[in-house]
């Protein structure tokens, strides 16, 4: 065996820890954001989105993104080869790394996407629907852009990877086109097939920013993870995407206050969170690309192009509620072409960028790979959104919107008073007003009591 | 040296640090549960008692779990072989891992057991009592079942570890029975004794639900380290049980949505929550034993029989609050038995449950150790709690519980209005009232001020 | 290459993941200490000068630190010799680990240093003045102390390092001297040049203890990763340095809820927070140093004297909002003294202590450090402050005080009413009051709306 395996596994192993901390992360995020009368149903749809995926990514969900392209066409991989994953038990003696290991990273990426997706439809979306949505969601478009950016051709020819990251050759280190441009641009098809909410263009504050930057402290560790195990290797070139993606995320906090400061006149929490996220998006595909100053560079214009980007839902009228498009899909573009210019050669990846002596065809490659993904997954997600309206209805009712939807479609508040009682036991929704009917094993012990 | 040494030690170091996670994941997750009344309470009887079982670690826990078995009956280790862990310093130049990594782990382990009875106890016991029931607990009840478990026969024979390892050979992958079964029979016994809330069966609700989704998403995370670290190995077999654990997880989590949906008319976020912990739980045996589908089965066998078994406390009268025993004795319980029926030859421990073709005697086995740890720590925690109640006390007085337990026992509320003003320095319990007797220190500064 | 190198980088990658999960840590620990009114600012002021660092890290700090000593006098590293970290992308070949791996997680060191002396100037210190402060502070004081300690010379002789590591021979495991005796001296002349709150002696209660807990939690996860890689290699050592931390910080937890029980009445969840946080400040340096049950007297011994300690604020009047200099500076003392006495010679150092038959010249040098290193910074954060004091400012006004900073700096609160309702996009201020005339590009919409 390679005596470097050990190593690297340890590497990977701890990187699925970091990845899986950013669920929480997200969560935080999110769930600070919103009003405290819809904050649990934001949590739900992170949290139930990402438990969902497991079932799709086990049944042939892998295997249609690391499988053998359909007819070699870097579209879609096979999504029998592996189904079950029962293959994966017992890997070929000659294994880099063990392939349950990449399965598990790569299911805690495809459930975080649909996760990030859930901040557009804040406030506004039946949680059934939201969650067959997710479901569909994977299959038709992460599920593909995920073959095209992360299915490398196998190296004795024997199997054919995505068009993206082998046919067309366009650079993404860690994997910014599957996960935040497609989360971003998809967010856009959503917000507009769901439509305003309906205090719109007035929105509910974020109510507890201290979830919001303690989100953003945990999604910051586990991007570090992230970011550092794209190569796979436990070496230089994963201590260069750390540092980058670090030094980057500082970076675009202090852009976006100085911003905001010389703007409104003030620094604030959700601010600096704000320039945090959007460097961390931009420099996820070029953490390994760039240098130690080009990543300070990526994180400031990232930012500075992000603040002005949350400005766009209220010019065209698309209720984004937490900001995905204008930090997920603004942030993955200047990423993405932020390569073109500042790749430097002495980066692990070794490309050199316009600003180095590189040519325009690396960024020609950079925009192909945004366009191809923005259509695809919009086309994709405007239909899957739409069909769901007209069929089983994704808007929840003016009435329930106005309650706040943690009561009314999950039966439960984020907080309760201290003298909140329950009457049935934990995972039972509140049903006082039937307990006796419905609910003959609870109730009995009320009588005794 | 063993060139893999050093990955396995690296990756071994990262599980350390992914299992003290764990500490302020149950902290949410508990904390989150109670009543803002009693949330520090809580918080505290959590940490306290991890901190307090440090003393017994080092002065003779770690030797009674992995010392020589006394008399070879596979009963206890020597509690005085490692005492004080000073030998641990300068290990064998041939010892695989650093045994004070493995004695740090272990003791994590210790401390989170102790720490997962005390939901079943919320809201109305003594602290002073808890701690002391907490230390005697480790010694009584952990110490014997871990080194049941924990402790295997030296491969020169110059060292007896744990007839249930051994002996019996019942397969626990991670360590369910010292840690879930045990605290689940614990909490239990302890719920018994100390007898119901003032309120029951109505009870207080769930005061923060965002901090127990979060609590579920730290403890996930650092689960995940737990499970994988169990054969000491970056390798191939910690990724399978890797996978398997965030596999069990998310079908957990969606089998308890989908049976309160259809039973209650609602997906809660507390069932999300429980379902994913119920799975993590039966998935801790069984995760280097099953395939990824087998773990989805296990994870969703243990949601549904969760689920119900919340209800037995209502059906039986004792008042288990945050349901301890219905997560970690079923959900263990499910565990260990799924391994009978769905062990799979290709997973790293090589067993063959009876679907693919394997004997009874292993499912024979996994019941036998079951009943013994239920047996075995039934008996004392129960004769344990029934000796602090008639000796120092273990219940508060029903104005302490009235009034909260924060205020009552704790001198401080978990939340504090925007104008509060403490008159004494952190560290220092509320007492206004005779602040210049007791201390003048601190008064001075009160007539310059 | 070495094949251990792999495993070590694994290693030390993790490390850094787990210092930075003390940023998120650290947030909560000290936004939880503080009033709700004071929240966000508290957060901002820890959150916004780590990312400030990032900046005086890339363009010369590191560079200051792990730079050849100018003029070989071992106070300061030579700023432009690594400026930009360009040159640290290809590294020899020989490195034993990648150097952008170090200078990331220095990075968090310098970052999170910062962040400790923010709990002293809690409730009443512009936000400018504070970024402003925090940067000079980072050049003046941490780079040349970061440099005394962790700059060794090298063994070929070819680059000398700090005097305080070399010349002097003291000994710091982990970094306590740069680190917590640093910040400790540094927030006892900020809070004096800043002057007392307004309601000094009475001060605002922790509004949110579950986030100093969770706080907590996260910090002393981190803190293993801190602690055990200061070697820079996954070995016996690391898991020394490693059980030592967590023996102490449990240790720590109890013997203040034993002192303050005695004392006070009451064991309370701040003390047991500080206790273990007092403890971790003192086996920082010493955790590689002392054996298990050294570890645990260091823990205690600290926990007792920091919590005699935070009375001095009230002897002397300086008000150090968050006893920064209670739990660092003294907790940092107490660690580097108990050196001199409790150092094992089994221990990864290998020096004896005076009470295993060592000479007082260990004590000496320990002492020789301390001094240093407080009248250094001592002189130099009291300058700086008063420089800042007399041209731009730094404290807030009566009235802003008054209100609250959160509100009268920052325009945001911590935690919002259910139907507060923002009516600009996030990142964007609260100006209500001149929307139309600021911001047309969000009033557009209104009008549609």
């Amino acid at each position: 065996m390679d005596p470097t395996t050990t190593g690297n596994t340890a590497w990977l192993l701890t990187a699925i820890i970091a990845v899986i901390l950013m669920l929480p992360g997200l969560v935080l995020f999110y769930g600070g954001m919103v009003s405290r009368k819809t904050t649990t149903n934001m949590m739900m749809m992170v949290f139930g989105s990402f438990a969902l995926t497991a079932f799709v990514w086990v049944a042939f969900g892998y295997s249609a993104v690391f499988g053998d392209s359909l007819g070699g066409a870097g579209v879609l991989g096979n999504p029998l080869e592996f189904a079950g994953l029962g293959q994966l038990l017992t890997p070929d003696e000659d294994a880099a790394l063990p392939p349950l290991a990449l399965a598990t990273i790569h299911l805690g990426f495809a459930g975080l996407t649909i996760g990030i997706i859930a901040g557009a439809a804040a406030d506004r979306m039946r949680f059934g629907a939201w969650m067959t949505f997710a479901a569909f969601w994977v299959v038709l478009c992460y599920l593909p852009v995920a073959h095209w950016t992360f299915a490398f051709d196998s190296e004795d020819g024997s199997s054919t990877g995505g068009w993206l990251a082998n046919a067309l050759g366009a650079v993404d280190y860690a994997g910014s086109t599957p996960i935040h441009v497609n989360s971003g641009i998809a967010a856009l098809a959503l917000a507009v097939v769901l439509g305003k909410r309906r205090t719109w263009p007035v929105q509910p504050k974020a109510h507890n920013l201290p979830f919001v930057v303690v989100g953003v402290g945990l999604l910051l560790t586990g991007w570090l993870g992230f970011d550092g195990s794209a190569l796979g290797a436990a070496d230089n070139d994963a201590a260069v995407a750390i540092f980058n993606t670090l030094a980057a995320a500082c970076a675009g906090a202090c852009a976006w206050l100085v911003v905001e400061k010389l703007r409104d006149g003030h620094a604030t929490t959700l601010g600096a969170c704000s320039g945090a996220i959007a460097a961390l998006v931009a420099i996820t595909p070029s953490c390994g690309v760039v240098s130690p100053v080009g990543a300070m560079i990526v994180g400031m214009a990232a930012a500075v192009v992000c603040y002005f980007a949350v400005l766009l839902k209220h010019r065209f009228g698309y209720d984004d509620a937490l900001d995905v498009v204008a930090l997920h899909l603004v942030g993955g573009i200047v990423g993405a072409l932020s390569i073109g210019l500042l790749a430097h050669p002495d980066a692990p990846i070794g490309e050199a960028g316009l600003l180095y002596g590189g040519s325009l065809a690396l960024l020609g490659k950079q925009a192909i790979a945004l366009l191809a993904t923005c259509a695809w997954t919009f086309t994709f997600t405007f239909l899957l959104a739409k069909v769901l309206d007209r069929t089983i209805g994704i808007r929840v009712t003016d009435e329930q919107e106005r309650q706040g939807l943690d009561s009314a479609l999950h039966a439960e508040n984020a907080y309760e008073d201290p003298d909140a009682l329950a009457h049935q036991p934990r995972g039972h929704a509140e049903q006082e007003h039937h307990l006796d009917v419905d609910l003959g094993l609870e109730a009995e012990p009320i009588r005794r009591g």
